[in-house]
Parts: structure tokens; C-alpha cells; sequence
């Protein structure tokens, strides 16, 4: 079967409907039918399938652990709203918001479970591997959560210990949905890893375009207001990278600005002022294109055909193709 | 080797210090090794070492899954400690009251995936048997706990939701224990189940227990306050029969007294008065014996020897000694 992502998508939604997790109390089920059905890109199980496609035909083999990821990372999400008192998530109420805490904790954790419990539902020979990279994943999507949190109470964060972070938080899972798509679909250790350092690349990448939109994106196209960040002094690539190349007196002058409960626009504007004078933007353009050409090259060598290569770098040249 | 209480206990305490589930962020291992290290009976792996020790001279062969199921509770009693708001735990600061509530969530989580991780360290032919049991009292324990909660919230419970409630919340996962310990020790799949119903209904005569202390121990022995659920309004055996028993009077005067915050001890006395005029106390004993007698039928027609089920059946007798 030809690779299709329209279709891809529609399947993994519809099967994500599907599932069924149990059904008393209603209370505790109903909160992750809730957000399983909010939609989304479903980035990661979309890689997962697309990661399967490359080495086998039948890519809907990798269906459950695709599955898998989608409701671990919602299992995720549940719970980072609780933390980050989030009280909207794709424009409609979070958990908490709509039911309670308690209920958004526990809805998580049976959401944890259930990840696990598709995640197991590959093939006998591959179910221990599976286990084991599963575990350690869902571990640093903890530790990255735990030091973005810590984050928030640190004065100074070095561009090392941010790049670790976003690694655990964001990067590790796009790897995961990619080398376990790929050992489903019977690629080589070695080819599975090239995968999940693809991965890993183009997350970190893309969570550095991230942070660059925010402070210098096009407010109406990237759909939320500039500054959100500086607003509320989250620790960024461009904020961490600004204490590294700035002197004495521009990383004083930043740290005073980020010791402020301000939100306002002439704050946003003398950051945004510090970052242009220390060629912030072309340091993040810098770093983006270094991880996107270490993603690439991850790309080398993997015993599957050029075409079926070409569309994870059709996806990694759409993912950043907003920056430049 | 001789299965020892004292020795198997000291073991389970020595090895809870002893595993590494990671440095890294210390804010969110350190929560962890801080509840572990809290103390207790250690019940649940206890019961999984016994168990073991029935069918297998080296009891110690299940002491991965019994630590294992002692993370879990303590995923459980993190999770549970927020959603309660409790603020100590065996003495000492819960970790949401120590560190905070994001820093709770994200330590029971890591909980629990290293409880995954332990449980899947037995041997390789009963990985998958253990996967299925553990996910499925992992799911069941959060519904009990999610219905706990409702019933917070709702004016009536019957006795039968009662039942289900603590059965999902406690019962279930010292079934478990002993199953599993069993299963390690080379049961049969039958003889297994007979430990699970035996620990399942022993679990259900410790939690009436544990209500009818509250209204009619004794303070000092039983060391809190008498009347503490009836101050908080908690819906317990000891109400939820009294509901199903009494007439149109009692019952609304009951309800009234509930629907009411007053921790007096005006209020306690009228609720005890109720439940002594309805013989409840009675009702308790009989409800206790049945599931005890229960429990002891659940042991006949094991493959092992008398000496050896002797031990479960004294350890039912201690459970419930101090009732009769």
C-alpha cells in the first residue's frame, strides 16, 4: 500500500474514537475522550506510520504503537496543564478546568496505562524492545517536564542546559514515534536509531522555531501574540543564548527585565531590542539550519529507497520552513 | 529456605533504598526515595514474598515484582495525597506539602513507570501474564479512587457501590500481591486466583474494619480521633448500611446530619447513636466474619502443603483480631 497521509490521518483519528478504555466511573473516561478527540496534527503517530512505510508495505502494522504515543503525549499534555494551571488547550477548556484536579490527575494516569497496554500490542519478538524504549522515553518526558518547571524559579539557565531540556521534553518522543514505527516495520537497530536521531534533530529544531516566532514571528500568522514568553519569563534558546553572547551589562539588564512581573509592551520591547542588538535571530537561524543539516545527514545510509527518504525530508523541510 | 517474616521485611526495606531510578533532575527523584523511605508494613510485597514461599523454597525469587507493587502503592498514595489534600503521611509532610503540587504529579508518575519497569523483571514466560494483571489493577485502582471521589459528592451510596468502591481501591491490588507471588513461585493459574480471591476478600474485611474502628474503636489503641469519617462526612460501610436498614426516619435524619460541615462531637454522637439503634456494629461483625470466612474457603484444595497455607490463614486472623 502506497504511503498516503491524508488517509494516514483520517485512520488515526478514526481508531483513536475507537478505542475503548472502560467505561465506569464515566467520570474518569470520559475527561480522555475528551482530549483524544480535540484533534490536532497528530504529529507523532503520523511519524510513526510514515516510519513504518519506509520498510514495509502494510504500514498500518505500526497502528497500535502509533496509537501508543498519541495517548501517551495526551496523558502528557493532561498533566502539564495541571502544572502550568493551562486552562485552554486547542481552544476549548483543559481537564482540570472543565472537570477538576483530581479527576485530570487520574484520567492521566489511566492514560499512562492505557499508552502502555497499546504500546505492547506489537509483535511478541519486538514487545520487551518496545517496553524498555517506551519506559525510558516516558522517564525523560518526566525529567524534561521537572527542569522546565525548575526553569521557571532559576535566575540563569545556560543555552546547554535548555538545549537538555527541550531534548527530554519534546525531542525524545518525535525519536520514539520514529524508531518504533521503523522496528515495526522490520528496519535494522541501526537504521531505527538513524531514525530516531532524525527525530531528535528536527524536534529540537523545531522547538527553537519556536521560541523564535514567539518573539519574532509574524504575530497573525503564527496565531497568538508576540512576546507571550517574555511576558512571562520563560527561559528560551533566545534568552539563554543572549546571557552567553551578551556583556556584563546586557545580560544584567536582561536578567533585571526577566526578574519583573510585567507584562507589558515596552518590557517585550526592550528585550526584543537586546536580543536584535546580539543577532539573536541569526544565532537561532544558525542553530535551526545546524540541526536540520545533523537531521539530514541522520538520513544517510538507511536501507529503504530514495523516495520513501524523500518524504521525512519533505517533513523536515516543512516543519522549519517558516523560519526563512 | 524457610520463609521469614522478619528477614523478608528487612530485605524489602533494604532493597526500596537500594533502587536507582535516576539523579537527574534530584527534584524529581528525590520525592520518591523520600516516601519510599518513609517506613510502613510494607503489607503488599510482604504478602508477594509469602505467597511465593508457598509453591518455592527461594521466596526472593519474587522480590522484584513485590517491590514493584510497593512503587505502585506509592505512586498511589502520592497521586491520592494531592487529590485528598492530605498534608501528612506517617508522620511526615506529604511531597505536594514538602515540594509542590507540579513536583507531586511528575515523582508518581516516574513512580510508575518504575513499577512497570520492576514487574516486568520476572521471568521471561510470565512478562506478558504480568503486564495484563498489573495494567488491570493499575486501571482498577484509579477507578476506586475516582469513585471514592464521587461519592464525596453524591447525598447517597449504596452498599453495593460502597463494596465495588473499596474493593477497586484496596481489595484489588492485595489480590494482586498475592497472586503474582504465587505465579513467581510456580502456582498453577488456579491456585493463583484462590490467593487472589483470598487477599481480595481478606482486603474488603480490613476496610469494614477500618470503618467500624473509626466510629467504635478504641481511640487511644487505634491512635486518631473517634468519629473522624463521621465528622468529614465520609460515606463508609457503617452509613451506607445504615442508609439500606433504617427506616424513612433514621435514614433522612442521617442524611441530614451528613449533608452538614460540623466536626462537632454533637454530631458524632447523634450519627453513632443512629448506627447503635440499627446495630450496626452488629452488622459489621457479621459482614466481617462472612468475607474472613469467605477468605479461609478460598485457601481449600491448594497444591501446597497445610504448614504453609497456615501462615495466610494467621495472617487473616491477625487482620481482623482486634474486631472480634
Amino acid at each position: 500500500m502506497l504511503y498516503n497521509a491524508e488517509f494516514a490521518l483520517q485512520r488515526i483519528n478514526g481508531e483513536l474514537l475507537l478505542l475503548e478504555f472502560g467505561d465506569n466511573p464515566r467520570e474518569l473516561y470520559e475527561p480522555l475522550r475528551y482530549i483524544l478527540g480535540l484533534g490536532g496534527k497528530r504529529l507523532r503517530p503520523m511519524l510513526t506510520l510514515l516510519a513504518c512505510s519506509m520498510f514495509e508495505e502494510n504500514y498500518f502494522k505500526a497502528l497500535k504503537p502509533a496509537l501508543a504515543i498519541e495517548v501517551f503525549h495526551n496523558f502528557s499534555l493532561i498533566h502539564d496543564d495541571i502544572m502550568d494551571q493551562a486552562t485552554v488547550r486547542r481552544g476549548k477548556p483543559t481537564i482540570h478546568q472543565k472537570w477538576d484536579v483530581p479527576t485530570a490527575i487520574l484520567s492521566g494516569d489511566v492514560a499512562l496505562v492505557e499508552a502502555y497496554k497499546l504500546m505492547m500490542e506489537v509483535e511478541d519478538n519486538l514487545k520487551m524492545k518496545a517496553f524498555r524504549l517506551f519506559s525510558q522515553v516516558a522517564k525523560e518526558v518526566c525529567e524534561g517536564q521537572q527542569s522546565d518547571m525548575l526553569f521557571e524559579k532559576k535566575e540563569k539557565v545556560s543555552v546547554g542546559e535548555y538545549m537538555q531540556m527541550i531534548r527530554l521534553k519534546t525531542a525524545v518522543l518525535l525519536g520514539f514515534s520514529l524508531q518504533i514505527g521503523a522496528l515495526v516495520g522490520g528496519a535494522s537497530d541501526s537504521d531505527a536509531e538513524k531514525l530516531k536521531s532524525f527525530g531528535q534533530n528536527i524536534g529540537l529544531a523545531f522547538q527553537i522555531k519556536d521560541d523564535y516566532l514567539d518573539s519574532f514571528g509574524d504575530g497573525l500568522k503564527v496565531g497568538k501574540t508576540i512576546g507571550g514568553d517574555i511576558r512571562v519569563n520563560k527561559k528560551t534558546y533566545l534568552f539563554t543564548k543572549s546571557l552567553e553572547l551578551g556583556n556584563h551589562e546586557a545580560s544584567n539588564r536582561l536578567l533585571e527585565l526577566y526578574s519583573r512581573e510585567d507584562n507589558s509592551d515596552q518590557k517585550v520591547n526592550e528585550v526584543l531590542e537586546i536580543y536584535t542588538h546580539l543577532n539573536i535571530q541569526e544565532e537561532c537561524e544558525k542553530e535551526i539550519f545546524n540541526l536540520y543539516n545533523l537531521s539530514i545527514s541522520n538520513l544517510t545510509g538507511l536501507k529503504t529507497n530514495m523516495h520513501k527518504t524523500a518524504r521525512l525530508r519533505r517533513f523536515a523541510d516543512e516543519l522549519i520552513e517558516r523560519v526563512f
